[in-house]
């Protein structure tokens, strides 16, 4: 496992993703800006940013053993050559989902609602990068980006789809749908 | 649950506790200073300030609900009438501790090490508040902060005894022990 990343989302008028569409699935909106610039490592937003979403890649909280070892088989890298399509999926879990214990949310999680199994099922088409702001007392407790090839469009929209019609996603109170495309 | 509170733990010149022992247990020592100041919340250190490990409050990682239950029930405020003896206890752990998986974690936490039910049985003796610092990238992983009543500094220095013989703490490579006396 990698040491804790800090990594920047800059929404902004310059950046080298594209943004195509930006839409509050749930909750507060966010201001619709036409680029976004991913920082990794603790650099400062230049100038022309709009909003910044915060965010540290860390440990992970409910994957076990086999699926550790089933995840690392098949999971890409991120800035795979003809991966031009990426997605931003902010999004804070409720004071509920807060208040729960850890096997509990491990049962929701994974026993209830599949999200590892059905990630794993994915890959490698969709590369994925999980970033934790709760702790960092950010705007978002996770931020989730992920990169596909313009042909994986189809089955992306249909992993997001089924994450969202799980127990899981009742304790999610906003999420942020982003969607981009390379710009150089 | 409360949501996630930054804690900044200052040793310097100035502050209400006075720092009667800081020895480092294992790994690079730290700075010694005759006071600690504790701040809740984003202040910022004051003048004097010879060191600052912050931290922040988090959910829990590993407590089930009968623990959490128990915990509940016996677990004491802290800043009680009485409680004038204090210990900071900053730790981290090594990149095989960070590499394991959830539930491996856990076996070794608390199925072999018994550190919840050790903490457990010294309450409400002995206040405790956990704060997480990996994520945040600071010096240490982990700021463990315990007030008691001087009658009760023999049954802590058992509690801290226990700990130090556990399978968990082979994965601490680096311990600093600091114990204070309120000053006011």
């Amino acid at each position: 496992m990698a040491p804790p990343l800090s990594v920047s989302f800059v929404g902004g008028e310059r950046g080298t993703w594209e943004i195509e569409r930006l839409v509050a699935v749930r909750g507060q909106a966010l201001d619709d800006v036409p680029r976004l610039t991913v920082l990794d490592g603790p650099q400062a937003a230049g100038a022309g940013a709009v909003w910044v979403l915060r965010g540290v890649t860390s440990n992970e909280r409910y994957v076990e053993r086999p699926e550790r070892d089933a995840l690392v088989a098949r999971q890409p890298t991120l800035r795979r050559p003809g991966a031009t399509q990426a997605a931003l999926i902010p999004i804070s879990k409720s004071p509920a989902w807060w208040d729960l214990t850890q096997e509990e949310r491990r049962a929701i999680i994974e026993t209830r609602s599949r999200h590892i199994a059905t990630g794993l099922a994915y890959l490698p088409a969709v590369a994925r990068r999980l970033h934790h702001g709760r702790d960092l007392q950010q705007e978002f407790d996770f931020l989730t980006w992920f990169e596909f090839a313009p042909a994986d469009a189809g089955p992306f929209e249909e992993l997001v789809g089924r994450l969202r019609e799980t127990e899981e996603w009742s304790y999610v109170d906003r999420e942020i749908d982003i969607r981009l495309q390379y710009a150089g």
